[in-house]
């Protein structure tokens, strides 16, 4: 998939893309190299190759001693005709002349005044052929060589049609570019991290611990020279002005995949297997990770991945189970409930109008009694406090998370690294060359297509809670067929069950769709950059897996029951269908089951299915191709190279669907938590598994990924941080208009004549006189609960029929309205100060790592002060006829000196 | 002021400051010579004072050569006894102890196990006395000159009583200084940064640029080399560490002022000529600032403040003519607006009900036809428009700022300079000594203060309130008296105007209280370092001043009128004084008086009262003690040499003050701008002035500020985003509740019989059987109208006299709130949402310097490479037994060599 974005390339000229790479590709590779043969460790902590005496425990070249540290594959060729051979001469000339136009451009930062003639003429006979293909990877491989490094090629020996072409960096060139390049040497003092409460706090969690590096102190750090750092960022600066080559030389076909190799698995000792022992097992999964290991073996880019997963889980806790004790309460209080005792009450013998025209007709409130009950559990003061404590709880999660940053930052010493800039995508560069020819901009093109989909969505979403409408109506015609109250009670749940997975297969499904979508219009857009790339994918790719997952709960929470009319005037739609009602107190109950259906059902389908499900199929089918049954195939196995068993595995794909994911559920968590308490706790049991998963996905089902630097977790921090603003005034609409937490509050208030909830049912059920019924919509069976019905009742606020205005809204309803707005403004502008202020009251910076960061500069300065202390005394030995008396200076300048 | 807050300080004991600034006052001396002389130039482009042959310009020594670069003053003492010179061995002994135990503390980080007896024995006999004074002096001198400056003393030869101690730090030290400190050097590369474009704009705009240096190229900008950068700062972290030590012999009358010397005036060429003639006059005041040339004279922070004032005034030149058109709007409109037109026709007979108790009668609705027509101009659609605007301009105005800040980064160098750590106060350390013997911490008890302060605040704002209404209501009295309509209408008009000066006035007199409660405060809370000194006092300010400015604009935008109770039912306070009620459309007007009366008196009164009046005051009162006429003082003037012509000017007292003015009125522009929109209109006027008073002050008014380096505005950034997000939903309630925009679209789309605003008037008032009326509250001229009234009406929501529930709130009541309340919700969310996005749009860091940095970057490398190659070749000529082929790189890594 990381060569995916390249299919719509492979017919575009290699040549082109070959100049990029000839001068840059070098220095990614070599970069790759350091990273990971190093494994991110300073360099002479390192044995030679060449010194060490043991047996290779890593793959080698066939000479049993040399290591492979990279690996890409190719097709092999068939021995073919040299039809094309003359041409390569002729193509050396274009690729030449490719190359001055290029250079131009780039040093004079305009398109090349005029066209070279030459590539004019070969622009449209440039299809990519084998030869084309052998010639680039002819050229690259001599590229490779003249840098030092060692190659070996293995074609076809084990897998049909696949060549390898291993890599191994020699010591020297190894030392060469780490010396050239500067890389971070630790000096010799180290300083205590750890202090003596740290210690007696370690001791205390040492079984949460994750038994990695018994033997290395995990409390000492090596102090790195800045100096050397600062001197590191500018040679990065270099590698950064050159393009990223090797995505272009896979997108074209010129080699199929590029990976660095996996350490050997069962084998102790080497980081691969702790991780398999220590982190991507179930068995563990009340332990910390170990996010140094992960960082060392897989890069910063991964590493802070799970540790904002960790943070984020462990966050979680008090979350899950202050959402327990808020459900807790609601079930201890459910029988004290004034209202839902009401409800249930036999003597209080209220008939309910018809909830559909003619098939329905009047029924007893106290048939709701089950629902009333069930819906207190998610609707009582506590879920009130519980909103207010998740936005909070928000707040303080994002800081924390911060914090972490700041810490591992500053373990990993990446407080100094600059975000590198970008590089140019290829795909950009190419289009630039053709949009000389085209002059023209697809970006608006683009914009205008994103804005026609917005309303393709809306459509889709109606169609879905169409179909689920069209759904319902069918049931209840079945529903009639019984006259059994307890059967169409539980019919009734039945539908609203069924309903919600019909939802949830509807949201999985176009959640493929949506991102399959998002990606085709960025790679429409054809953004000018790596970075930009990849964040235009995620904002897309957002929205519209956002309001695909939410849009069936935003219905549920807002739109269900609000616009359905009034007996005698029910509002319809397409024709004679009338718009949905809820139950008293129904729809946060539905709105309930939706959230948990579509919580627990798109986690355990996503994470089982797609995560470990499909993969496993992949892998399945690509081994079927080979033709061989199990036990030949375990034998097979046993003879595959590290290189050879990695290429079965899948590629790395990158992050963004784990961190999509992940942020879909902080969404349910917070945008919603007011009408489900429950769902931090179902979110917690899914991130405890989900952890492990990703865990066992990286360590075993994929190719090791290339390690990537990266200081923070980049757009998802801003993307969490908008979700948790808008849950603030998500929640403050769930609470008032979802909820009948203000009426009841009004009532007690301003309506109860003894401060009390009674009769708070009679109060939200309006009369309605079933002479006023539109013709046509009155029941077919009105003698159907015994008696003539002469007044019905239903959920509004609404005047009598024997008032001077009858069926109006009545002053109730607006005051009532009043409440729940005042309520959100409220609620709105107090949790966003609080949330301000827990935001302003905890520091961003660590205050352990700040002082470390001020004692390492102190011991810098002491250093850097010596060091010019002796260049002085030199200096001034030397000149010594100086015009001023030589003023001493101590040699430390610390206070305490004073 | 700088040396006021050491006012409760000057009985401690020197000994122990002493201590603290042995070690200490040398490097931050010398920091400011350097800042100084060099006038932030580089050190190179300077000629050594030695060298240069030509008369001396500035002031000099006697021997008219030497340079005065600080000047310490002192007062002089009379030969006295020697009554204490054999205790001085005594107190040397103590300094020795001290000093001892200070190091002592300072290296363990916790206070001294047990105290030294003998200073504890001594402690309490350590008053301060002249021969201290004196010992202080010497042996601070002494430690200067062992630093290579030279000194020189001029004691009451013009000024009787004031010594002037004169220092000159000479060529060789400054070098040496420099060279120690790496001060940065411009490299010879340097590159263009103004591009074509922007000189055509430049040559537009010409006019508007002061004439400051004509010879030098402004597009040129020295490149400097980060190395000698990060040494800098290595270097700067070294003096953060060391006290400020000047201040503590300053607050001790060691020396009694310390100060850097201006410039000549009236001597062409000079800095501060040019800034008097270009700057600092009311005739330039449609230029741009020169704000290099600020920066270079006064240093980064100041240059900083008027950067900013400059960029606000500029901002402020959009937002004013949209108030003007807004109001314009409202005046073209005033003859079309229906609800005036109803109020001023004679046709609609409404008797309205008494405005006060007994000695109030029934009065006509059309005489508030001037109120109503003149309150169209304040409250019509355009207004609600306007404040959307507004909020938009503050979130552009905070880009457009960050941008400024940025681009001023670049051009200043500070791109790398990161803020100086704090320095401890020395008042802080003395309180921690005393602390430690008396065990007690102030800082809840200042919050304790504090927040007793509140409530004591708001019965301030109460009393000014109540204050008002007694002389409301003594005016009302005396209105009794005439009977003529017109009359009346005018004394109410005077009653509003007089009442809002009378807030003002308390306002102005309240403010200069409140300032010095915030200092005391913070005195008392005796923060650790400076920087935390200063934030505490900025936010202990702006909360106290900002409440008093806009407690009485509140009052009477969200509360006068709206808790009156009703006719027969009126709410009374303290006895019988019935609340305020608004005339029809009262309260907005009321409110736009108060706004305007504030915006210019404070502006005005502060401003000339303040700002020019009371420092020319205090000079002349300083000028007087000297007893000479003015022909005589002239006289004596032309003898005063640079430093004692400085002595008599104001001292620098910070740019607090200028900065809290500046936000107070932000806020009256921000907040209340839905209410008033020729604020900014005002505040632009004012801020023209503004910026050339300050000015006029900083050249002349008062002494030279020690540069200091800031890289921005600091916690006035911090609450002037606060202010803007605070005026979104201020205005929204000013739009919904205080103005009539809400109930007239209400009107208009619910209950208008027609869909025009036609019977709006009647529909917001309510009937009143006047046979209701307690016993007491009738009017006692019931006949003042000519007839009987049965009827009388009163502006609110509420039922007929005849209905079920008379008086009570009506349904009207309630839809309009929920539509009040609906609309805050909108606008608060939906103008955040904009701002946001505006915020998202503006790129923080102008793309040019982007692209600038970007390419310095580049060719920093390029330097850096060459240098590297050539380290590498002489290692590689060295070494030539390297065991693998040195591989040629290019000598330059730029892609333009691909």
């Amino acid at each position: 998939a990381e060569g995916s974005r390249w299919e719509g390339y492979s017919d575009l000229p290699c040549l082109y893309l070959f100049v990029c790479i000839c001068s840059s590709m070098s220095r990614t590779v070599k970069k790759c190299f350091i990273d990971l043969v190093t494994g991110l460790q300073p360099l002479n902590s390192l044995k030679s190759d060449e010194a060490a005496s043991g047996p290779k425990q890593g793959p080698t070249f066939q000479d049993g001693q040399r290591r492979v540290d990279y690996v890409l594959t190719y097709h092999v060729q068939k021995p073919q005709s040299v039809r094309r051979k003359t041409s390569r001469f002729a193509d050396y000339r274009i690729l030449r002349s490719l190359r001055r136009s290029l250079s131009m451009m780039r040093s004079g930062d305009t398109p090349p005044s005029k066209e070279d003639p030459e590539i004019a003429a070969h622009k449209h006979r440039l299809d990519y052929h084998e030869d084309d293909k052998r010639f680039c990877q002819t050229e690259f491989e001599d590229n490779l060589r003249e840098m030092g490094l060692e190659l070996e090629k293995d074609e076809g020996n084990k897998i049909p049609g696949i060549g390898f072409l291993k890599i191994h960096a020699p010591w020297n060139v190894l030392c060469r570019e780490a010396e050239f390049m500067k890389l971070k040497m630790p000096t010799k003092k180290v300083c205590d991290v750890v202090e003596r409460i740290n210690l007696f706090i370690h001791k205390v969690t040492a079984p949460l611990h994750p038994k990695v590096e018994p033997n290395r102190p995990q409390n000492v750090k090596h102090l790195s020279h800045p100096f050397s750092r600062e001197k590191q960022h500018l040679k990065f600066d270099l590698l950064k002005m050159t393009f990223t080559g090797i995505t272009s030389l896979l997108g074209n076909g010129v080699y199929t995949a590029a990976y660095p190799l996996h350490d050997m698995l069962f084998y102790p000792l080497l980081s691969r297997q702790i991780l398999y022992e220590e982190w991507a097992s179930y068995s563990v999964f009340y332990k910390y990770q170990p996010i140094g290991l992960i960082r060392k073996y897989f890069g910063e880019k991964i590493g802070l991945y799970f540790a904002w997963l960790g943070v984020y889980t462990q966050m979680l806790i008090p979350a899950a189970i202050v959402g327990v004790i808020v459900f807790l309460y609601g079930c201890a209080t459910v029988d004290n409930d004034i209202p839902s005792m009401e409800i249930c009450d036999p003597r209080n013998n209220i008939t309910m109008c018809p909830l559909c025209d003619r098939a329905c007709s009047y029924w007893k409130l106290k048939t709701a009694c089950g629902t009333a009950r069930a819906s207190h559990l998610f609707d009582n003061p506590a879920t009130v406090f519980f909103s207010i404590f998740m936005a909070l709880w928000a707040a303080m999660f994002m800081e924390h998370w911060k914090r972490r940053q700041m810490r591992l930052n500053y373990i990993w010493d990446l407080t100094g690294f600059e975000e590198e800039e970008d590089h140019h995508r290829a795909e950009y560069e190419i289009q630039v060359m053709q949009k000389t020819l085209k002059k023209q901009d697809m970006s608006p093109k683009v914009v205008k297509v994103f804005l026609l989909l917005s309303p393709l969505q809306v459509g889709v979403t109606f169609a879905v809670v169409f179909g689920v409408i069209l759904y319902r109506i069918s049931i209840r015609a079945a529903l009639h067929m019984s006259s059994n109250p307890t059967a169409r009670s539980n019919i009734r749940a039945t539908v609203k069950g069924t309903a919600a997975v019909i939802n949830l297969v509807i949201i999985i499904v176009m959640d493929e769709v949506y991102g399959a979508v998002a990606r085709w219009l960025t790679l429409l857009e054809v953004p000018k950059t790596d970075k930009s790339f990849e964040e235009r994918l995620i904002i897309k790719t957002f929205v519209l897996k956002f309001a695909n997952a939410f849009s069936p709960i935003v219905y549920l929470a807002f739109f269900r029951g609000r616009m359905v009319g009034r007996p005698g005037d029910y509002v319809y739609v397409i024709g004679s269908y009338r718009m949905e009602e809820c139950a008293h107190a129904g729809c946060l109950m539905e709105l309930c089951i939706q959230l948990c259906i579509t919580m627990l059902g798109k986690q355990l389908i996503q994470n089982n299915l797609f995560e470990i499900g499909i993969p496993k199929i992949k892998k399945l089918i690509r081994r079927r191709k080979s033709d061989m049954d199990s036990q030949q195939q375990q034998d097979y196995n046993m003879t595959l190279q590290r290189h050879e068993k990695d290429h079965f595995l899948g590629p790395f794909v990158g992050l963004s669907p784990e961190y999509m994911e992940m942020i879909i559920q902080f969404g349910m968590v917070t945008l919603f938590v007011a009408s489900f308490p429950l769902a931090p706790l179902f979110a917690l049991l899914n991130n405890i598994i989900e952890i492990r998963l990703d865990a066992k996905k990286f360590v075993t089902e994929v190719r090791r990924p290339i390690a990537a630097r990266a200081k923070d977790i980049g757009i998802w921090y801003n993307l969490l941080r908008g979700l948790s603003k808008v849950a603030v005034i998500v929640n403050a609409f769930v609470i008032s208009f979802t909820s009948d937490f203000i009426p009841r509050l009004v009532y007690q208030y301003m309506y109860s004549p003894d401060g009390s909830m009674h009769g708070f049912v009679n109060h939200t059920l309006s009369y309605f006189n079933v002479s006023d019924f539109q013709t046509g919509t009155a029941p077919l069976q009105p003698m159907h609960l015994g008696y003539e019905v002469q007044i019905c009742r239903y959920k509004d606020y609404r005047e009598t029929p024997w008032s001077n205005t009858p069926y109006d809204l009545s002053k109730e309803f607006w005051a009532i309205l009043a409440c729940r707005l005042a309520f959100v403004i409220v609620f709105q502008n107090v949790v966003m100060l609080m949330s301000d202020f827990v935001d302003w009251l905890i520091p961003d910076i660590p205050k352990d790592i700040s002082l470390q960061i001020h004692k390492e500069k102190i011991l810098m300065v002491e250093l850097f002060m010596k060091e010019e202390e002796g260049k002085k005394l030199l200096r001034d030995n030397h000149t010594n006829q100086s015009p001023f008396q030589p003023r001493s200076r101590p040699a430390s300048h610390t206070p305490s000196n004073c």
